[in-house]
C-alpha cells in the first residue's frame, strides 16, 4: 500500500533519489522490501517546489518504473522540497485524481496507508469536510479526504495538531461503524518551508518510516564518502523504506510519533490521535 | 457537453453506427453539428447486454476518434441493444470513472448535458443519495449523481417517476443555491429489455434528441434501400443529432417529453419534473 | 518477459481463465512464479475469434491486474479461441503498437521471451521482411519483428517451416553481430482453426511451457471435480506457466519442441531452426 | 496536420504562451483557425532547455487542452528556450513515441505537415538512415524519419544543408514512387542555442508559419503596452498561426524560407531542397 519519500535540503534534481540511488523509490515500486505488497504499480506523483506560484505536480497511473516522462521531469526538475509517492490501490480506481501527493493552496500531502472499512465511512467522513473545501475533492481515495478533513481541522496553522484531530476522527467514525483499527499509516506534509512526518496505526502496527541522519553524524560515519559533498548540515530525507546501501544513514521513526524537518534544529515527538469532543 | 445513440432491435455489430454510418457517433466526436461544442474528445464509453451477466462497458479517455480498442470491439461486438457517448466535459476530470455509460445492476444510463452550478449543490446532492448506494459513486461528474439520485428515487420501478423525481430535486436543491435554471440535457436508460430517452431543460431550451421512425413508416418511404433489409420492425435508434442522410429517417422529440422503446408500441409522452414534497 | 496462455475449446468466457481461475493470468502478471520477472505489468493484450471478421485484439498499456475495461471484456466476451499475453518489456517502449498479441490477416501472434542483442540486428531484420508487409509494422518490438519475418516466410502455409525459417535467421543474424545465442522463447499462433505453439532457445534453456492434459485423462483422474464438466474433449489450454492447483493437468511442453491443437489428435514434434540456405 | 510554436528569449514560464496568450497553442489544439484540421487532438508534446542535461519534453497522447499534467509543467517551468506542438496525425498511431519534438543529443526538432505516400517510401527513407543511428526510431511517424534523416545527413554541423537534403532525399524516392509532391511542411529544429525554422511544400503551398517583429519594433509600435516589459531585444516567438490579438506582431514567413534566430541579428533565406547526387 505504497512508498513514499521526502527531500529537504540544497537543490538537486530529483532523480537522483527516483533513479539512481540503489533501491530508490523506482525501484521500490518494483521491488519493495518493507511494504505491504511487493509491487507499487498502480499510478504515481511527485511534487515539488521551485520557479511559478505554489507546488506543481506531476501525476501519473502508469507505473513509475515505466514512465518515460518522469525518467525527464526527474533528471531536469531541480527542486530544494519535493514529495515522490508510487501507489499500490487498495481498491480505488487507478486514476490521476486519485496519485498522491494531494495539494491545497501551498500544501502538499502523501499518505502510505489505509483507512480501514473506508466504504462504510467515507460518506460521514466527507460530511465533515468543510463544505467550503467540499468540492475540492477530485478523487475517490481514503487519503485524499483524510487531506480535507485535516485542512478542516486547521492544518495551515497548527499541521500536528490537525492531523491528530483527523486521525482521531476517523478513529471515531470507524468505530461506530464496527471497525476495531481503522488508521494505520505514515504522512508526510509540507508548506514548502518546514516538512511534518507521522507514524501511527491505530493497531500499534504502523508502516515503517525513517529519516536521514544528520549531514554531520554522515559526515563522521563516512568521512571519506564524496556523495555527502553535495550535502548541507540542512539536508534530510525521509523514507517508507531505506534507499541505498550506507549502514547508518538511516534512523527509523518510532511508532505513535511525529517529527518536523524546519531551518534549524529538527523535532520529534509523541503523536496521539484527538478524538472529536462530543458537542 | 456530449453527443450519445442508442439502439435497440435485431443482433448489430456496433460499428455499423459507430463508424460506417455517415456521420457515426465517431464522427461526432470530431465535427459534431448540433452540440454545444463541435469537439468531443473528453473520452466516452459504450454499454451493451450480449454473453455474461448483465451489461458490459467500455470506458476509455482517449478521444473515440483515435481509439484503437473501440474499433476493434466495434467491429467484433454484436449486440441487440447498446448505448455509445462521447463527451465534452464541462469541467470535471477526463476519467474512466467519469466516463458514461454509468452502471448500476441491469441499468445502463447516459447523459448530454449540464447541472448547472454543480459545484455549489454537489454536497447537497450526494447527502440525497442512498447511504447504500455512496459507496458505488465511484467518479465527480454531475451526471453520474443523477444516475444514483435516480436510482435512489425508484428508476428500477418506475423510470420515468424516478427521473421526474431526481431532476425535480436537482432542480429544487439549485435554486436553494441560486442557480435558475439548474438542469439542461437529454437522458437514456435501459434495463436491457426497454429503453427510456428524456429531453428536458428548465430554461425550455433542451439539447436536440430524435429517433427513428417506424420501420414501416422507412420500408414505404425507401422501398428500394437494401440498407432497410437488415432492420425489422422492433428495430429503434434514439441519437442526440440525426446520423447518415437519409431525409424523414429521424423524428425531433419534443422539448419536454419522455420516451420508451419497448416490444410492442413504444410511448412518447410528455415530461414533467416532480419537485420534492416537503417534509 | 512476459506469459502467455491459449484456449481452445467449446466457446467460453475470457475470465475463467483470467481471473477466476487460481493463479490465472491476471495475477501472473503481478506474481509470476516462473517468469525472468515477477512482475509483468508492462501492459497486456488479449485476441479472439468470435463476432465480426476476422479476429479481435485489445491492447492496453495499463497493468493486467488494474484495467476495468478488461475485467469487463474477460466477463463478456465469449470465444471458443483467444490468445492472452501480459508483458514485461526488456526495454522497448510500453505502448499499444507494443502489445501482443500481433495479427496479420487471420492470424494472431504471441512470443515471450526475447530476440537477444535485437538492437543490433534490427535494422538487418527489417530489411528481410517482404517490402509488401513492411508498412504494417506499427510497433518497435522484437517479437513483432519476428511474426513479420515468420509470415514472409511462409506461416500461412507451413507454420512451424515458417517460425523453423524465422528462428534460423535470427540466429544467423545474430551470430553475425555476434551474439552467441539470439533466441529465447516461447510462441503461439493460430488463425482461428488451429493453435500452433513452439518452445526453443538457442541455449537450450527456454522459458517454461505447459499444455493441458487431454480431457478423457482429466476426467479419470478427477471424477468428480464438477469444474470438468464444463470441458469437452477438444478442449485444449497451453500456458507459460500453470493456472490452478489440479496436480497432473499440467505436461511440461519440451526443450526444442512444436505442437498443434487440432480438430482430431493434437500433434508433439522436435523443432529445430532452418537457417537461411547461402544465395 | 499539427500546429506548433517555438520561444527563444529570456526565461519565461510556457504557460504564457501556452494558455494565458489568447488563441494560445493549446486553444490551437481545439480551435485552429489557419490548419488542415479545425482538432489537433492527437497528443502533444513540449521541449525545453533548463536544469539537468541536454533538452528535456513531455510526450502525452491525451489532447493538450485536457492534460492536467501539461498545466502543471508549464505553470512551473521556467525556460529561455522550448518548442511545443500539437499534434493531428495523418494516420500513425496515437503514442507517446510518435509526439514531437524528437530529440537527439541536444538537439530538438518539430515538424507540421506531411511526407505524402509515406507509406510507399519508409522503408527506403529507412534504409538511408546512418545504421547507427537507425535503432534510436523509437515511434513510426514520417517527421521522426525526416528528423534522422537530417541528423544522418549533417543537422548538428549545417542544419539548413542537412534539412536541404533531407528534404531532397524524400522528393527523390517520393517521385521514384509516384509521388507528385511529397514534402510539405513547416520544421524548427534546435541545439538550445541557435533556433532554425523552414517552410517549403514540394508544391509551393506550404503550411503557414509567423514570426514576431523585433523588440524595438513593437516597443515603437506598442509603446504603452505592459506584456512588452517582460520581453527583451534577443526575444522571439516562431509560429505556426499567430497567437494574441496585438496587429502588426507577426511577420508571415515566405513559401520556400528558412530562418534562424541567434544571439545578434537573425537571419532570412531561400530555402532549396538539396537533391542527392547521383553515384
Amino acid at each position: 500500500m505504497c512508498r513514499w519519500m521526502a527531500w529537504s535540503g540544497q537543490p538537486m534534481l530529483m532523480d537522483e533519489f527516483l533513479f539512481k540511488t540503489k533501491h530508490g523509490l523506482v525501484d521500490q515500486s518494483l521491488h519493495s522490501r518493507m511494504g505491504a505488497e511487493t509491487t507499487n504499480g498502480d499510478g504515481f506523483g511527485v511534487g515539488w517546489y521551485g520557479a511559478g506560484d505554489g507546488p506543481a505536480y506531476y501525476h501519473s497511473i502508469s507505473p513509475a518504473w515505466g514512465d518515460e516522462n518522469l525518467r525527464e521531469l526527474a533528471a531536469h526538475v531541480e527542486t530544494r522540497l519535493f514529495l515522490a509517492h508510487v501507489r499500490a490501490t487498495s481498491g480505488t480506481a487507478v486514476q490521476q485524481t486519485n496519485c498522491h501527493p494531494f495539494r491545497h493552496g501551498r500544501w502538499l500531502f502523501v499518505h502510505n496507508g489505509v483507512l480501514r472499512g473506508f466504504h462504510l465511512m467515507r460518506r460521514d467522513l466527507m460530511l465533515a469536510v468543510d463544505p467550503a473545501l467540499y468540492p475540492l475533492i477530485e478523487g475517490t481515495t481514503d487519503s485524499e479526504v483524510l487531506f480535507f478533513l485535516a485542512v478542516t481541522l486547521g492544518l495551515e496553522d497548527d499541521p500536528p495538531g490537525a492531523v491528530a484531530r483527523a486521525i482521531g476522527l476517523v478513529e471515531d467514525v470507524g468505530r461506530r461503524h464496527g471497525v476495531e483499527y481503522p488508521f494505520q499509516g505514515t504522512i508526510a506534509t509540507t508548506d514548502g518551508e518546514r516538512l511534518w512526518a507521522f507514524r501511527y496505526a491505530s493497531d500499534g502496527k504502523a508502516r515503517s518510516l525513517y529519516f536521514s541522519t544528520s549531514y554531520e553524524t554522515l559526515k563522521m560515519l563516512y568521512p571519506d564518502d564524496p556523495r555527502l559533498d553535495d550535502f548541507d548540515e540542512e539536508t534530510r530525507v525521509v523514507v517508507s523504506e531505506p534507499l541505498g546501501d550506507l549502514v547508518g544513514v538511516w534512523n527509523p521513526v518510532p511508532e505513535a510519533s511525529w517529527g518536523v524537518v524546519q531551518p534549524g534544529p529538527d523535532e520529534l515527538s509523541t503523536f496521539r490521535p484527538a478524538p472529536p469532543v462530543a458537542a
